[in-house]
C-alpha cells in the first residue's frame, strides 16, 4: 500500500498478514524485556479516565521528567514519540540547508524534505567503522541552519567523545546553526550519564536533545518522547507547530510510571551489556563484519541476502540498503535476550551454510 | 505556563491542580456515557503488545473504517486525533490564502499560521444564528487555496443544507481550492447519514472529510481521528507530512473495537437528542439567548460572567471570547447526562440570581 512509509524496521503487522503469526522481531530496537509491569498498571489505570482530553501541557509528566533529567521544567517538551519532535523541531526552524551524516536515522531527512530544505550529507567512512571525525566539523559552515546528530548513531551504534560534541555544539553556535542531538539510544551505553550532553543545554540555547521512552521501556506502541532545550523561542515554535493534544493521556500516565522503573532499567542495561559483546563475537565468528556499536543494536555486513530466508524462519531483520551511505549487504539487528539472540545466530548460520 | 496552548476547553488538569479534585467538565464536547466497555477491553488487551511499534499503515483499522464508512480503503488515512490531520492537511496543501468562517474551531487557523498562510474570515451573523449563507460562496474566489468548513460548526452547532455544501464543493473545485469538511461532530445530528457529504468524495477529489473517535466514543485521551479523501496526491502528501507512527497501537485497537459499538452509539445519540432541546428550553427560560445547535453542545449568550463562579462550584464551561467573531459573553456548553445538565443549569441559575 504505502512503501514510502515502510522504510523502517518493526513491521510485524506486514509479517503477520503474510504468515498469520507474529515474528521474532530483530528489526526494531526496543528493550527485549517487554513493558514494565508498573507501566502496564499505569496504562490500565489511565483507561478509566481516557474519555477526557489529555493535558495539553503534560504538566505532571514534564515536572517528573525535569526532576529525572535534572533540568529546569521549562526545558522539557513532550511529543508523540521522538519522531513527532523531529518533525516539529524542523518545522520550527524552517531551515534552508541542513547537515546530516550518512548513514543515520531516516526521519531527519523525511522531516527536512517537508520544508523544502536542502540536505547535505557527511558520508561516514566504513574504514573507520562509520565514526565521526573532524571532517564533519568542517562541513558546519555559515549557511547551514540545522544539524542533526544521532548519538549513538542509528544504525551504526557509534558514539563520539564528549569533547568532539563540544566542538560540534560550539561550531554550530558560531555558525548560527541549530543542533539536534538525538540521544534516543543513549540509555543503552555503558555509562549514559558520562555521555549525555544534557548538562550543556544552558550553555547552548541552540541545542536540542531528543530522548524517548520507546526503546528503554519497550513502549514503542504507546508513543512518547521528549525534547530538552534551553532556547525558549525554539521551544515555543515547536509547541505551535502541533495540535495541543499530541501526547495521549495513556502515554502521559505510562511515562510517569516508567520514570520510577530504576530496577527494570538496570536489568535491561545489564542484559544488553552482556549480550552485545557476545553477539559481536558470534557474528564475527560467522565471518561477518560487525561494527562495534555501543547501543542495543548492531550493524553488520553479510555477503549473502538474509532478509527473505530469515523471514521464512519467522525472524525480522533490518536491511540497511535504504540508508544513504550503506549498501544492500548491510543489516542491523537488535540485541535481545540470550535465547532469542541464539535463535537469530543459528538462523543466520543456517542461511550461510 | 503555556497560555497559547490553552485556547480550548477540557483543561481538567489545570482545574485539578488548582482545586485538588476533578471538575464536572462541560467545556469539552465528548460523549457523557464514558468509554464503551468493549473499547476499554480492547485497550487492556493492546497493552500486552505495546512494546511493538504501531503498524504505520494502520492496515487493519483502515480496512474496518473503510467498511464502516462504505468508502474505498485508499480513501482512509488515520491520524493522532482529527487535530493532527488538520495540521497535516494544511502542510500538504501549503496554501497561500485560506478561507474560514468566524467563529469556528481554532486549530484551522493555528495550522494555517504554521505555513504562513493568509487567513480570510467570513463572519457569520449573529442575527441569523451564525448559519452559513450565500455570502460564503461569493468569498470562494480564484486565489483561495484551501477552505475549512466545520459541519456542524464548532461552537455554534449549526449545519448547512446538503445542497449548499454541494455548491461550496463545486465552487471550490471551480476555483482550484481544496475543501476540508470537518464532520467530527456529525454523529450527533438527528440524521447523520442524511447530512454527511462522504458519498460525494469520488466526485470531488479536492474534498477531504475529517472524522473523529474522540467525541462519539468518549475517547479524547486516546487520540484517534481519520480523513476521507479520493485525491491520491493530497493523501500521499499528508502521509509524508508526518512521522510513520503517529497513531499509537492502543488507538488502533480502540478504534477497531469502537466501530462495533452500535448499541452504545444509539444510546449516546438518544441521550443527546433528548437532552439538547431540554437544555435549550431551560437556558432560554433563564433569559439567555441560545443558538439552536444540532450537535452535542450549545452556544449561548449570558450577560453575567460565568466562568469563574461556575469554576468555584466545580464546573468547567467554555468561554468563547477567544473565538474570532464572538464576544466574551458567549459560552459553549456540552450536552451531558440529565443529572449533570441539571447541575449545570442550577449552578447558572444561582450565578444569575
Amino acid at each position: 500500500m504505502e512503501p514510502k512509509k515502510l522504510v523502517h524496521g518493526g513491521d510485524w503487522a506486514g509479517f503477520t498478514e503474510e504468515y498469520g503469526t507474529a515474528p521474532l522481531d530483530f528489526s526494531a530496537n526496543v528493550s527485549p524485556l517487554g513493558v514494565p509491569e508498573e507501566v502496564k498498571k499505569a496504562l490500565k489505570q489511565a483507561i478509566k479516565t481516557v474519555d477526557r482530553y489529555p493535558d495539553p501541557l503534560c504538566r505532571s509528566l514534564c515536572r517528573k521528567i525535569a526532576r529525572h533529567e535534572q533540568v529546569p521544567e521549562s526545558y522539557v517538551l513532550c511529543g508523540n514519540g521522538a519522531a513527532d519532535l523531529i518533525f516539529r523541531a524542523v518545522m520550527a526552524v524552517a531551515p534552508k540547508r541542513a547537515l546530516l551524516t550518512a548513514p543515520t536515522f531516516a526521519e531527519y531527512e523525511a522531516a527536512l524534505q517537508q520544508v523544502g530544505c536542502q540536505v547535505e550529507r557527511y558520508v561516514l567512512r566504513e574504514e573507520s567503522n562509520f565514526s565521526l571525525d573532524d571532517g564533519f566539523l568542517a562541513k558546519i559552515q555559515p549557511g547551514i541552519d540545522l544539524v542533526f546528530l544521532c548519538e549513538p548513531n542509528n544504525p551504526t551504534g557509534q558514539v563520539s567523545p564528549k569533547e568532539f560534541l563540544w566542538q560540534v555544539a560550539k561550531r554550530c553556535q558560531d555558525c548560527g546553526a541549530k543542533l539536534v542531538l538525538d540521544e534516543c539510544f543513549g540509555d543503552f551505553l555503558a555509562d549514559p550519564a558520562a555521555h549525555t550532553f544534557k548538562n550543556e543545554l544552558s550553555r547552548f540555547p541552540g541545542l536540542m536533545i531528543l530522548r524517548a521512552f520507546t526503546k528503554l521501556y519497550a513502549m514503542a506502541g504507546v508513543r512518547l518522547g521528549y525534547a530538552l532545550c534551553a532556547g525558549e523561542d525554539w521551544m515555543e515554535k515547536m509547541r505551535a507547530a502541533s495540535q495541543p493534544w499530541a501526547v495521549s493521556s495513556l502515554a502521559q500516565a505510562a511515562g510517569e510510571a516508567a520514570l520510577d522503573e530504576t530496577e527494570y532499567v538496570r536489568r535491561v542495561r545489564t542484559l544488553i551489556a552482556t549480550e552485545r559483546p557476545w553477539m559481536i563475537e558470534k557474528l564475527s565468528l560467522l565471518g561477518l563484519r560487525v561494527i562495534p556499536g555501543q547501543a542495543n543494536y548492531l550493524l553488520f555486513q553479510c555477503p549473502v541476502p538474509l532478509l527473505r530466508p530469515l523471514r521464512e524462519k519467522g525472524i525480522l531483520l533490518r536491511s540497511c540498503g535504504n540508508y544513504p551511505g550503506l549498501s544492500d549487504d548491510w543489516y542491523r539487528t537488535a540485541v535481545r535476550t540470550h535465547q532469542e539472540n541464539e535463535r537469530l545466530l543459528q538462523a543466520i548460520e543456517e542461511v550461510l551454510r
